[in-house]
């Protein structure tokens, strides 16, 4: 049976004991701090530690979780264990109840500082319809794809908060069917939706870390929306990958899911085939049973599973750091969009829409190729815990606002799909 | 006729007193701080503004120069020429002289802390060269080359100092011939000869930096070696761009020129044919006429001039932003390999060699197709002075070394040319 908290965790909620994630969060006119989600509330940590275990007070008073994560996984597993038995046991209800606040009364910030943000491409379904879409004149899979996971770097200075304004970007694109370039706001405005993973323990310049050795250095997960401007993208890219179609924002959860919390989650990724290189190869599964759902103005338009992405995080981190590339405390690590074979499990539009061209009917009647200014998406995950009770990761919003310099373009109804040039 | 400082510079030295490039320095047991090279001494900051001008002083004992940085161009102007008064007036030698350390008894430290870092292709002649090698059946300038400057983020937290070693990086590379992949020490480890640009005053989201603005931001400029693994490059790269081909490290001078040091080398940037877009059109030229030199275990291979760079740092700075990105203090922008039409003026082995087909025959009768281990790389660059003198950049130097796990490969006397996947 479940175990439960002497606080009131509502059926549903994505923050029962099993949990715990963190964040950062303020109060009133008090400084942000870490604290802890459970139920409705957030617990504050900086006082509890302050009166309970004063080593860690001024770790959690900090306005961000990176000296929490540089402490490494002991240190990760010891605090843990101490929230489990002061939200479980009835005994300490009186020292504890105090330091609750409620979720609404709170403001959510950019959980940790982010040092290097790596976006990678781990999901087969994706990756064969962006190549489709973006390189109809080649094999959709590159053939490097099955022998690693392919990555790149993205900004890190515009990774933000859910709920912060997802300012539709200019930039340069030629569209279909001419011959030189425009500027001006983006025409095909999308959202990704992926697993992001967030680096603890640092490592040196030189240090290969192993595929079975990625709980030594990732503290946990949050979820990512990496919104993309599509003709930006499909214009610049060639060959040094995307740039400007991705780097004006990336919007994270507020709250760090600890990865010993997914350890009811843990299942075996899908074959790979061919067998990967030694060094992907590990003892122990690292495939995650999540479950994803993208909202669109409160409609939901996909229901991705991250179980079936091909690369796992551990295979990510081991190629990461392959050729001796140090880690640091707040490095983010993102899966790549999450989709699946099926029409309702894409995690961009750019697929739902099949790169514009079938556009999405909304209940309210509009249509949408990609985003319009006004539109609100919400991506969510929950997944299963160890003792059969159900976890979240709470939600990554963003909302659509005019571009800043010049005038959104008219919707289009049915437009021209994205091309590569 | 040139100004002279009461310090004794010597011939030919970088360090004139029209240069006074900032560095992050320590002496004996002390913390690191940060210094002014003049001719071969390092001015000690902290200790003059102690006595001199107070409101600097904790700025100057920071171990970086991201806090002198964030100030913002008003109070780089006033700093500049207070110090140029300090070191041209004989009356303040009394003063200034007991701050002055030899630069021969310090040890140079990362000069700022990096927020992202951002390397374009800025180069026409290098992106035609690697465009011919790694896509032989495409044109070797991509369609969108002419009409926005190319560029990618780079690893953040692997750019280091001058002097830190370059360790062969493993990584997984198909070799010609294969068909499959091997993971292994790269047989193909490349220099990159590039300018940097480093980002004092930071903006916010949605903000564009118009391309006559960019030296409110811009506060200087390092020497920039960015080590490539061109066999992990070519084989990882599709569709993504570089990831760990580059990552494992980039190394940067001690030393950051002041954009004011360089007035004197602002040149016309060579036509650009089709004239771009307006948001990439100011009124001042920035183009910058620096001489530099690459040199392999002493003997010189190449005098890239920066002057035939089609894209000027400003245009990039105005591309960068174009999409709303917001900079940070420390964020590293680097031009891309500096490379020239001549044979003696490519930036990178890989163009030398042609992809390894054409060896380098050194002074001791060794070749060379990419470097061995042992083997010293030294990049400098030189610039003119308004006034008439010259001044540099000192050098971003970097050593080989066997690759931390396994061997190095066998040196290859005539390996295959570097292909694409």
């Amino acid at each position: 049976m479940a175990v439960t908290s002497w606080v009131p965790v509502a059926e549903g909620s994505h923050f029962p004991v099993q949990n715990l994630p963190y964040g950062v969060f303020s109060h009133a006119e008090e400084e942000p701090r870490v604290g802890v989600a459970i139920g409705d509330h957030v617990l504050d940590l900086a006082p509890l530690a302050a009166s309970e275990w004063a080593d860690f007070a001024s770790v959690f008073a900090a306005p961000s979780l990176n000296p929490f994560l540089a402490l490494g996984s002991r240190a990760w597993h010891a605090v843990r264990q101490w929230l489990t038995e002061r939200l479980t046991d009835e005994t300490y209800r009186a020292l504890v109840e105090s330091e609750l606040i409620p979720l609404d009364q709170v403001r959510m910030h950019l959980p940790f500082e982010v040092a290097d943000y790596v976006d990678f491409y781990a999901s087969e379904h994706h990756a064969r319809r962006l190549g489709r879409l973006f390189r109809p004149d080649e094999p959709p899979l590159p053939a490097n794809w099955r022998h690693l996971p392919i990555g790149y770097h993205g900004r890190a200075g515009t990774v933000a908060v859910s709920g912060t304004p997802v300012i539709r970007p200019d930039g340069q694109r030629r569209t279909p069917g001419s011959t030189s370039p425009s500027f001006g706001p983006t025409a095909q405005l999308d959202l990704e939706a992926e697993i992001g993973f967030v680096i603890g323990t640092p490592t040196v310049r030189g240090q290969q870390v192993g595929v079975d050795d990625v709980r030594e250095h990732v503290f946990g997960a949050v979820l990512v929306n990496d919104w993309s401007a599509r003709d930006l993208q499909s214009w610049e890219a060639r060959p040094l990958g995307p740039f400007l179609g991705k780097s004006f924002l990336t919007s994270i959860s507020p709250w760090v899911v600890p990865l010993d919390a997914l350890d009811g989650a843990m299942v075996a990724p899908p074959t790979q085939e061919p067998p990967p290189l030694s060094y992907l190869r590990g003892e122990h599964d690292f495939g995650l049973d999540l479950d994803l759902e993208v909202r669109l103005n409160g409609h939901v338009v996909a229901r991705p599973q991250y179980a079936g992405m091909y690369w796992t995080p551990a295979q990510m981190l081991a190629h990461l750091t392959s050729n001796g590339a140090s880690l640091r405390t707040g490095d983010l690590i993102a899966s790549g969009t999450v989709s699946g074979p099926g029409e309702d499990e894409c995690g961009s539009l750019i697929e739902i829409t099949s790169g514009g061209s079938t556009p999405i009917v909304l209940p309210d009647g509009t249509t949408r190729s990609f985003l319009e200014d006004g539109d609100e998406v919400i991506v969510q995950a929950t997944a299963p815990a160890l003792d059969g009770a159900r976890l979240g990761f709470g939600a990554v919003t963003g909302r659509v606002r005019p571009a800043s310099h010049g005038s959104a373009p008219a919707p289009t109804g049915a437009p021209e799909p994205a091309v590569a040039p």
